[in-house]
């Protein structure tokens, strides 16, 4: 049985998503087990209104938390003043081991403050970043950070880029992933300092200095990468700091509702073009649920003592259900002992 | 007559697009006079090949440069040893004011470098952003700085702020226009100091500080924004670092490729789906080219002494006439002496 935590009081829908999400969770994965931490004055009734599948009543359990993190709330203040709070509780849960991981939609900020607060971070990492997925030409590329850390050390991204790797590697598949740097240009002479210094520390790294047994590295360091990259399907691994990569990832959403905005507007401009889009509409359906950003919701945040998944804020309930089986997936490949193992001879923290 | 130089060996193409480029630009306004800046011995033979229309070689004047700076000459190197190269003969000419203003579609950094070294910021002007026009849905919103300046400051965004809304004014008719400041979220505790300390910068920012005449403010700072906001038409111009703005831009090239990329995939994998693709070709065809970056190719460097566009590296000589067409206008709207009377009371430089 894996055991997650799951803050549904968090998010842009709460409860209302989070709850349904949970049920449709443990009835596709019957080794799993959930504590829902919440308001059960909220999360009881919400309960009560669906007919449960035989079985999953069992594996959940609710937990009261009174206080919500709102995606106002300043992260030190979270920390300090919302110690009764569904996020909080379900880390608390974590850190005491009555859950080996948690999944949360409320605010990045606090998530991440929480995170380091609470579970902290491996001895080896100085900040975990949270890392997605984004589909290119042939897959997915993983991208990292996309919003816990917004500044980066050189040091810190070179952590990113061997974490990264290993995520790309064990969760995804990936034997050899291809990681690159986010930076403005190919070249080598572009950039500021700090991609210039990371660029760096990642060119000269050997796997010796970080792999403990064999001599084949984990990763092959590809430079620097542009933004088209992330997409191309040559990249396995982007790295970058989290402003930039949560610029990035929200930068893809919008492009994307413009180009669906804008087919809409000419498939219905007039009768030619509504029969077209009519004749169309299974292909455009296809591209669509391709690209449909439920299918790969949920962000590792990698680099911690323990598994914490975030969700698309806005994320529905089959979004967030995907969330769940990402964190449930990281705590199975044993995700943590693995990124510790790759750091193991690296830096130390100071996290 | 706008007088106009052109830098014609630079970007991935060349004088092969630029000398074409040059002579749709000159064909289709006829107040405009072109230098090309490049090898003659390229440069005559692409005239030669052609026939010009009437009117047209008379408005085209060769000026020889030796040397081409490539995409991988560091800007402290093309400053300091391709002092015969086409950029830099092209700025110089319009420093000796034989050119009212210059287009290059060469190395971000080096154009960034020789502008600033040659034709100097406005006196009340730190550095010079890019801006350039991104589709929304429902016109065009205004993003800087692109790739000018890796890192900005607090008070250099402010101008950045105030630049943005001449240009969106002047040249894109948005009579007060809404300015945002890029973050990770839009409510008032999200981001890092940098972005903070702008905010606060810009909440505070009062017309008379910055506007001689009139108490009218020239543009609505509606505070921060996030990357699909870029693309809502709510907001006419978005703030943010050249760093965050370039990867913005290249993310949504990327997106865009991507999308389209799926769309031949799903439009090609059987009969039907081929046949439903026929029926949608007019309908794809209009909303590729109202997205087509062809067509709003041309970012302007404000915020100099005289006007400065870089075309996208890969241009093709239709997006190269459209940068053109760009500077003539900045120089016919006078943009320099309004972004100047702008920022008249604000700042000093150190430029």
């Amino acid at each position: 049985m894996t055991l997650i935590a799951l803050d549904v009081m968090s998010g842009d829908l709460g409860a209302q998503e989070c709850v349904p999400a949970a049920l449709l969770a443990l009835e596709s994965d019957v080794s799993l087990r959930l504590k829902l931490v919440g308001q059960a004055r909220v999360i009881a009734p919400l309960l009560e209104a669906v007919a449960l599948a035989p079985g999953v009543r069992d594996r959940l359990e609710l937990i009261e938390a009174s206080e919500i993190i709102t995606m106002s709330d300043a992260p030190r203040e979270a920390i300090r003043r919302k110690k009764q709070s569904s996020m909080r509780i379900a880390a608390d849960l974590v850190h005491d081991g009555l859950a080996a991981g948690m999944v949360s939609a409320g605010n990045t900020g606090a998530l991440t403050a929480i995170s380091h607060f609470v579970l902290k971070c491996l001895p080896e990492v100085e900040r975990a970043p949270i890392m997605t997925s984004i589909p290119n030409r042939r897959a997915f590329t993983q991208l990292l950070d996309v919003g816990a850390n917004l500044r980066a050390t050189p040091v810190q991204l070179r952590q990113f880029a061997i974490m990264g790797a290993i995520v790309a590697r064990d969760v995804h598949g990936h034997e050899r992933p291809r990681v690159g740097l986010l930076n403005i240009g190919e070249e080598e002479t572009k950039g500021h300092d700090l991609v210039q210094e990371a660029h760096a520390l990642l060119k000269d790294f050997k796997p010796v200095d970080w792999k403990k047994s064999g001599d084949q590295a984990i990763f092959d360091y590809v430079g620097f990468v542009e933004g088209q990259d992330i997409f191309s399907g040559d990249i396995d691994v982007v790295v970058t700091d989290g402003f930039t990569g949560n610029v990035a990832l929200k930068t893809m959403e919008g492009v994307a509702g413009l180009i669906g905005d804008r087919l809409k507007r000419e498939f219905t401009a007039d009768l030619p073009s509504k029969l077209a889009g009519m004749a169309a509409r299974p292909v455009l359906k296809r591209v669509s649920a391709s690209l449909d950003p439920r299918r790969f919701n949920g962000a590792i945040m990698v680099g911690l003592k323990h598994i914490v998944v975030k969700s698309h804020g806005s994320a529905d309930r089959y979004a967030m259900a995907q969330a769940i089986a990402i964190a449930a997936t990281a705590v199975r490949k044993r995700l943590v002992q693995h990124v510790s193992q790759a750091l193991g001879s690296g830096d130390h923290s100071t996290c």
